[in-house]
């Protein structure tokens, strides 16, 4: 069983410095989001009205930019739980949570992308493509715990935690997918559906309609 | 009970992991402030006069930094005494730290937009209006807390929790609302009270003539 | 002995404080990798195909990005893994260690060269040349340890330490060296070369084919 | 006496927070260093001579971010020096570690200005100035610890604490300033003086004829 080999090889990495680079990681995405929206040039340096026009022009960014926040922050508050849910770290699982960490740290690039193009069809399904993504490395780092049980904490219920990983496929890729095609028919749907994604996992578990993800206790 | 509930559900966060998440924001906003700050361009590379007087025109931005550096600065100190008080994190204190650090992280935007235009009413206003904001977050927190006394350390007096709250409303929106309404009479009056804000937080308890937050023991 | 001095001596560093130094830095470095790619300007604003030809041109970026992601991670691993070998630091081991930080806080520069300049000999050589430089850091810490035993941990087999050294030699600034080297020949087979050396430390250690690097247990 | 009333006021603040905040301005400092190099633009893409003349003109940049490098990696290990020995931080001592982060993380700036005018005596004499006043943050810890010994550890011996400060006047703000000085004569003197600063607190306390800052055991 892999579990065991891994219990006595030297892969064995420690989850605590694993969240920490985790969380370091989501703290300085949130953060660095803003710098993608850089101070407007207006020629008349006291004119209100050309720099209310100016800032008008970049609503667009702001949107991506809260969209974003908010999705980093889900991303951060799914991460936990998942990860508490793991007892070890072995090195596929390093690299799947490191493949997580890939396209969450590329968030601001599409984030900018489409906040300087909203009505570009590509520019607003591109942020939809590497949410995908992103959420596929939620389902990805799930699939490896499912098929490496020893990984998990022993009061984790596996049955709730194989119906919670379906459950992820759902609400990630496949809703981000969705998210991606609509923006071909309508930009402003897009962002409506992204930001419902992330609004979604905002709401408190009992009123998702969601089963739980596999922890009975806190 | 809200919090008796969510104490048997699966969405007790840790507070450890908050405040690291938090401190992690706070800590890249301070450092990245600076960033804002770029070295200017003068044609004759070897003239100290060109240089200084180069120099000269950022002061607006270097006063917009120490302003917004010390800010933040108080924006830990009183997040720290703040999160000290609870002992568990709900779904909704998550959500509504998260609007205090969405607030937080964006400073570095007004901070610029206001050295960049330091006579300019509307980017002098604007600062104010988004540290307004970060500052109704605080009330926000402190309001949930007082609803749900549950998620309190036992130790904290609610009665004089009640009193710092009321009070965090006239020293924080409040306040930052009359520096706003300056900026449309005198922009360096603006800064001098958005720096006067500031600079209370960084007097000592016994100097403010305020009430205790809550706590009699640290 | 330098280690039984140092013992008695006010220069014992705390090794969890350098470690979160360390892990700051990677988590740091990693995430503005991002920063470096930019987002397109196209005149025509709601062109799918403009956009998509900027984008394309991109893409040597995209690689750099990612190859140096994933070495970053690696780094951050290996990192972890030596360190924990270590009981303590001692003045030359932090230094040691902040000229390895150096060298890492350095990557996002030739990152960026090299996809800017794809196909010029000088920038993606100039990448394996840092890279060379890094994986140097790593040997001379290494070595460090390897000449002052008592700065390992008990339960470090010294044998297996020195062969792991050894090895780190070939697969660091040697295998670095051939890539550089390989870049005023072949620019694609340089890139090749660099993503495969980072790959390498992806698989686990039993499909390595490389002596365990000095513990036997975790 | 003042450190007895803060015992009892809810000014204590944790020093572990503290210093998880000072190391998370130090590490992004450090980090953030490099942003402020910036790829070269060449006419020719793949012309290797262009590209080498382009790289060469930067070589003031990179020695100025080596330097800043080390001075960071320096003022980090003073300061967990310095904070390893206080037991306690009350508010002024919060503010006054405070004034030394905001110096430290205006680092990045006067390092950016030196590096792109490495002959202008001004940009060279700002670097020192800063750091003169960063060394003097250092000087203000101490002299408040030293006014307010309660906030000592116990085993921290007075005497050699209070020639501990008194030299750190000499090896800080006073080098820094003799180095801002020498500028106006020789700006590559000024580099030198800059560099052998930050070499010198490399070398171990044992080669450094200085004496102990005032504790005996680690």
């Amino acid at each position: 069983m892999t579990s065991d080999r891994a219990n006595r090889a030297p892969e064995i990495i420690s989850r605590g410095r694993v969240e920490a680079l985790s969380d370091g990681v989501f703290a300085i995405v949130v953060t660095l989001l803003v710098l993608e929206i850089t101070v407007p040039h207006v020629a008349e340096h006291d004119s209100m009205a050309e720099l209310a026009r100016a800032l008008w022009t970049l609503a667009p960014k702001f949107v991506s930019w809260v969209i974003s926040f908010v999705t980093v922050c889900v991303i951060w508050l799914n991460h936990h739980r998942l990860l508490a849910m793991a007892s070890r770290i072995d090195n596929a699982l390093f690299w799947l949570n490191a493949n997580l960490l890939l396209w969450t740290s590329f968030i601001p690039f599409p984030t900018a992308l489409m906040g300087d193009y909203p009505t570009n069809r590509l520019a607003v399904s591109f942020y939809g493509w590497v949410m995908f993504l992103m959420a596929l490395g939620f389902v990805l780092v799930r699939w490896h715990l499912h098929r490496h049980p020893g990984l998990l904490q022993e009061d984790v219920d596996r049955a709730a935690f194989r119906t919670g990983t379906r459950y992820s496929v759902v609400m990630g890729p496949l809703a981000y997918a969705i998210g991606a095609g609509l923006a071909w028919v309508s930009q402003i749907g897009a962002f409506v559906c992204y930001g419902a994604i992330a609004l979604y996992f905002v709401l408190p578990h009992s009123m998702r309609g969601a089963p739980l993800s596999g922890r009975t206790r806190p």
